[in-house]
């Protein structure tokens, strides 16, 4: 390879881009031979610090033998503005030969998937070099062992919480819709004596996230040390993962990803395990929601993937269950960060008993049956006895307060003032209720920003209704917001929830 | 879709990305419920001007309520910093639903491609999108019918050269290398009555494009007006297509493919399909050399791919012949621009009719004989008259003069002042030449772009040389590059040349 160096002056710009990007007017390009998205070694002789990036190039807006670079390369060279650099091309990472392979359908070993996370990690790779990696994975997905591998790489690459014995249980649901099981399975499962230190998300689309959810009951920002010494102390946490950078090149691939919503079964599979592994969870239940309208849509497809995450498991020495469940159906009837986090305080009260529980109780009970605590067929009954005795509550009010309480009971959760109630205008009987509108109208009425914003259904499928009688309740901050939901609600866009929950009453 | 419109500050900053970027604190992207990559509206009240963005998220960059743009997106609202801007989300364009399709294994129409094409030239897909759709045809490549309609696509996206007749002929070089066959061919076609509007390209990693070669004999960069004025006039030119505006389309998909040198077949034909079409081509010869050193490796890949070019060519209304050449030796003797082109200017001169110029009368050869002007077989022995009677030599002058003249004969063209013969140090026969190798000695030297720096090869595969007997020369614009071009020579990781060249004399 040529090993041609210029020298040229830097040429900063005040700009974060979060990639080693630099940027060279086409003449320079040309005379280093290097074309837009090859790499150059900028060195710095003053700091005597250098650094590889892929060039981008320019015909306007840099003069010639100016070494443009955002100020994440020129902190990282400590470089002045119209200091000399040095500048010459360098070959891209050996990654970028291992995507190559993959791209032409050939399996990669565990060295050669580690080598891309690790560049994944170190902004090494170009956006157009990750999306060909992105891409191959959606042609050829993964066999179980490069499966097994990107699990661990993922893992690995990331902060882990380690814990001094494997009582480590945990649950993941796959493309969940409202409810929060989590927060209730969760205190069912540190109430029984094991460990459960939960990461959850925040929400992207949905009206709230796990994490926003127990944003209303207390502190889900926490630390990784917090969180191990919390889960030594009190059984559990529920926090949100997002900053904790567990498992941090899994979110970068997703974000790849969500453009054509590629998704193959074996990065879906690495990238939960992943988040298991960094946990240090070795028994783990998986909720698999199966509908039209959620991320699995068939039978077939759920026992593909269960059958995968268990033999995934099987080589990490975790022992996995995966359960579908019923996603044509709310998996509970609030919507809304505030909304769902009374409702799961109410279950855990003991103020009610429905679905929500019933499914957490099932979901809890599968966690206590595959670490032995209970025989087979019994752990459903054993989580309904945790939860009616009250233990799961005072486990929940114990987490509550170990991070930093804003709420303990479901009189502290306050609604947002505003609200209107949705009536039916005719006698008739539901027939569906669509998650992703009941969803959208929360979002209009503010949620998931609006904490105390949100949708209460009064209803759920079967439910035969008399004219006037309530269905619906819309909560929201200001007259604004409730506004635009309720004409949101009337409008035809939106009518597909009025047509399935309200036509034979709006 | 939801609708949901949220007022912010807009936070210009001063750099041209080429591509509608616009970047949102994370909490912002939340609350209008975009992922990165995801699209949004950005609109100005006061200028009444919107355009549509590709989102990227930051915590650091941004504070909350601003919308993060780049100049070329400022520029198009209209919009001062600091002004208020209405923000919202809105569906990807519906080419990316088309590229999803094409990754799924689906063909695409016509309408579809054109679709996809028209994106990226207004730089409405991300680079991920574009990715995307690269990896796509990488795989699944085009059936006949799409490859047709990416080369129309392609040429209709960009200007086109409009001719009344349809005697418009051209050649074009599938992975050359240097010698310039183009600069022999294009005056003995125009000599011969027909128009030839050859646009090149310049040199990304050899020692000179043909671009570059000619523009030691006169300017390249010509507006396209002016490119049909002289075609009609003087029957050719020989111009630098890069700043052309034919297929730009083709540069990006081409940029993309880069990374990985990603070359599905039906996207390569479709380039040079394209382009030929953009000139108005009727009668197109395509030169395919075939080795180990080449783009072209074996005679079926060769085989396969003439097909392909005649097929769609015969579907857009073109006559094409592909022709296998010999890619295992250098098809001239300089390498660098102004030392092809005194040896091109030699050939056309009558001072030496070596391989190149048997070469380039075959290829114009097969034009004539394809345009109807003699019969099959004679074409080469027509294309020979017209190079040794001096009528291609008087019709090369007419389209230097007409391109504005640098230097009209082989006098003209000047070495670099600083030379060094590298000569045999024992008898022995050259075995091998590796054309990379040698543009890249020439590089060293200081070419491309020093035009005068190079490499002259005193010796061709077979010969038989003798101890002290001159093999090579090189030619640069001071000692410095001369030295290192020397010492490069002389280390091992160039030495595969001397190896080859030299194993027996150095």
């Amino acid at each position: 390879m040529k090993q041609y160096t210029k020298a040229m002056k830097a040429r900063p710009f005040d700009i974060e881009a979060g990639k080693m990007i630099a940027i060279l007017n086409s003449n320079d390009a040309k005379e280093l031979g290097v074309l837009p998205l090859d790499r150059i070694q900028i060195s710095c002789p003053r700091t005597r610090k250098k650094i590889t990036c892929v060039v981008d190039t320019t015909e306007t807006m840099l003069k010639e033998n100016m070494a443009g670079m955002f100020k994440d390369v020129q902190k990282k060279l400590g470089v002045r503005r119209g200091e000399k650099v040095m500048v010459q091309p360098v070959a891209p990472p050996e990654s970028v030969s291992f995507i190559k392979k993959k791209l032409d359908g050939h399996a990669l070993s565990e060295k050669e998937i580690r080598a891309i996370v690790h560049d994944l990690g170190q902004n090494k790779l170009s956006e157009i070099e990750a999306a060909g990696f992105v891409s191959a994975v959606y042609f050829h997905d993964y066999n179980l062992e490069e499966t097994v591998a990107m699990t661990k790489a993922l893992s690995q690459d990331g902060l882990q919480l380690k814990f001094d014995h494997d009582k480590v249980l945990d649950k993941h649901c796959i493309g969940g819709t409202n409810g929060r099981a989590t927060m209730i399975i969760v205190p069912i499962i540190a109430a029984a004596g094991y460990h459960i230190p939960k990461t959850s998300s925040r929400s992207i689309t949905s009206a709230a996230g796990t994490a926003d959810s127990m944003e209303v009951l207390a502190n889900v920002s926490l630390p990784i040390d917090k969180i191990k010494k919390i889960t030594n102390k009190v059984g559990g946490v529920i926090v949100w993962g997002g900053a904790l950078e567990l498992a941090p090149v899994d979110d970068k691939i997703i974000k790849i990803e969500h453009p054509f919503a590629l998704d193959p079964t074996g990065q879906i599979i690495a990238s939960v395990m992943a988040k298991k592994a960094s946990v240090g969870a070795k028994y783990v239940v998986i909720d698999l929601p199966v509908g039209p309208d959620v991320k699995v849509h068939t039978r077939e497809r759920a026992e593909e993937m269960a059958k995968k995450f268990i033999a995934v498991g099987k080589k990490l020495g975790m022992r996995i269950e995966a359960v579908m469940t019923n996603g044509t159906e709310p998996s509970g009837r609030a919507f809304g960060p505030a909304l769902e986090a009374k409702h799961v305080m109410e279950i855990l009260e003991g103020k009610r008993f429905d679905a929500l529980a019933q499914k957490s109780c099932e979901l809890a009970g599968v966690l206590l049956e595959l670490v032995g605590k209970v025989k087979k067929g019994k752990g459903t009954d054993m989580a309904k006895e945790i939860l009616v005795s009250g233990e799961a509550l005072k486990k929940m009010q114990e987490i509550i307060k170990a991070q930093g309480a804003y709420a303990l009971t479901s009189f502290d959760v306050k609604y947002a003032p505003f609200k209107k109630i949705v009536k039916a205008k005719t006698n008739g009987e539901i027939s569906k209720i669509n998650v992703k509108k009941c969803a959208q109208l929360a979002r209009m009425a503010g949620a998931p920003a609006d904490k105390k914003a949100g949708v209460l259904l009064f209803v759920e499928v079967g439910d035969k209704v008399k004219k006037g009688q309530p269905v619906l309740e819309i909560h929201a901050e200001n007259k604004r917001k409730l506004g635009l939901a309720v004409e949101y609600a009337k409008k035809d866009r939106v009518i597909q929830m009025q047509k399935i929950i309200l036509e034979k009453f709006s």
